[in-house]
């Protein structure tokens, strides 16, 4: 295991303080429990949005802790949920009075752990409401999941129930836009190299050195099947083909195209990617009105990619394009 | 060799389409011969940044073109020099009368490239001014370069000129500024794993399976020594000494720390190297007032980082405060 880190239990808790240090003017870290909540929090009756979920995923989701997108990110250990009790703090650091909106990815820790969290803050009379992000159309239940995983489109959820917060809508309504989202959003992914868990020391899982895994897991979670690697036209294609069938996206749709590295895909292979994606799409007759290319949502240092497309009307457009201010995501007012 | 590609041929080709369509309100793409130009260029009575040189380090330099950075950008095939016709045409496209200065990392073939194209744009009567940045301690004189070779501070010198020239500064006060920040900035990086072009398909060097090598060049050209993997605390230090001994950086200064991630190495192991660069620099004494932490000047999918510190003033602060809207970089007015 090759890693930049100093003790395997330390490397959460070293890199928060690295990224409380970088970004004071976006972020505050707070400890026992941690959890990456926006400087300004409490924002006074405007509703919150708390997210979280194992470490190893960044900048998901402390690096989308700011104006415009999550109030705070409640980060577990490396692919491990984060606690109750941090989801808690989290909750009572940001709540404003106007209730508070917890996004969380479709596995059984991190959901049974926000529901638990979301009941002791009921009791604390926090209002809290909960959507559930399973955007994954590769495989049905998985090492971690009952149902659909999470993965990329939370991405989208944030930032779009996100700006709906900012602008004022009451609980009810940035719920009801997430909860748009999560219908309208479907995502899957490739795998070319397995990661490393810093705990375990050992690859996740193993792949041929001219193999690939179509609908890979964000933990390296198995997908549909192993293949030889293939251009990249056919991969696109074979994953905008589940994804285009499974809501389904029909030929007028206006949608946002996210092409996502897993951490160790070169940036260029993604605009490429982004490319065949284009022409695919172009050739079904769905128009791509917004795009995201980046490393958003990542598996540690896994090569591979993940491609979500997300049917947008009106709203959600409006609400994408808001302006944001957080590491990893801004754009300008 | 594991990559998201159709033909190594079209690698460079197929990922500036991507980028051109993912970005339209930011860039265009023109080709034949290829450059990324600003969506608005030429910006009339405006000093105009052109910048460019082998692909393969995205996001540089494309995801740097736009308002308050470089006009242009000229990418050569994957770790190539750019021909002298690339950077012509950039400079002949964003030529608002005010001049334009060549942004220049130091490699034998940029250089001489740049330099012919200057020379062509000069017999056509537009005024060009270069600056050759040369930021690494690693090494003098190496693979492709006499003297340092030119790595991450290219980040810093684009930011801070495009900032000078977007509030209207002159052709020389823009060239000083570039020229002040080459003489302040300091880089090293450090290779935990080996990429590999397209066209070659093989590794560009080789490392043990517990091996690093401090002093890595972009190109994976070497470094000082191959040394046994060490705590993230150990490779920090040495980085950092190299680079504070070679300025030298006092007690007492004030400067940005950039933390680089060479393209395969997680967001989270940037963060606790960044961490580490803190705890060293505030046993020193030195001040750490900005802070730049991602994949920002890659090598492919290369694991590892570069350290870079740049001594800040009055000027140079408020320049790098200032509003940009690039791909990679966008910061709000």
């Amino acid at each position: 295991m090759k890693k930049i880190i100093n003790d395997p239990d330390e490397v959460v808790s070293e890199a928060l303080a690295g990224m409380a240090q970088a970004h004071p003017d976006l972020i505050t870290v707070r400890t026992k429990p941690d959890y990456v909540v926006r400087a300004d929090a409490p924002v006074e009756g405007k509703v919150a949005l708390v997210s979280g979920g194992g470490s190893g995923h960044e900048p998901l989701h402390g690096g989308f802790v700011g104006r415009g997108m999550l109030s705070a990110a409640a980060p577990g250990a490396v692919f491990t949920s984060p606690t109750p009790d941090q989801v808690l703090a989290a909750t009572q650091a940001v709540d404003g009075g106007a209730g508070v909106l917890h996004i969380v990815k479709n596995y059984t820790g991190d959901v049974l752990n926000f529901e638990t969290a979301a009941e002791l803050a009921a009791a604390e009379d926090i209002e809290v409401r909960s959507v559930i992000v399973d955007d994954d159309v590769a495989v049905k239940d998985s090492t971690f999941t009952a149902g659909r995983r999470g993965v990329a489109g939370t991405v989208l959820v944030e930032k779009i129930a996100g700006a709906a917060a900012e602008r004022g809508d009451s609980l009810d309504e940035v719920t009801a836009v997430a909860e748009k989202v999560v219908r309208q959003v479907r995502s899957m992914g490739v795998a070319l190299t397995p990661c490393t868990v810093p705990h375990s020391g050992e690859p996740s899982f193993e792949l041929g050195d001219d193999e690939i895994e179509l609908g890979i897991g964000i933990h390296g979670e198995p997908g549909r099947e192993k293949v030889k690697l293939q251009p990249a036209d056919a991969i696109v294609e074979t994953l905008l083909t589940a994804i285009v069938d499974d809501l389904p996206y029909a030929e007028g749709d206006q949608v946002l195209l996210f092409v996502n590295g897993m951490g160790g895909t070169p940036v260029i292979e993604l605009y490429l990617a982004y490319n065949s994606a284009r022409k695919f799409l172009s050739d079904k007759g769905i128009e791509v009105s917004r795009s995201l290319v980046g490393n958003y949502i990542t598996s540690l240092e896994m090569q591979g990619m993940s491609i979500t497309l997300l049917r947008l009307d009106e709203q959600l457009t409006e609400l994408w394009d808001a302006p944001v201010s957080t590491i990893a995501l801004r754009r300008d007012a």
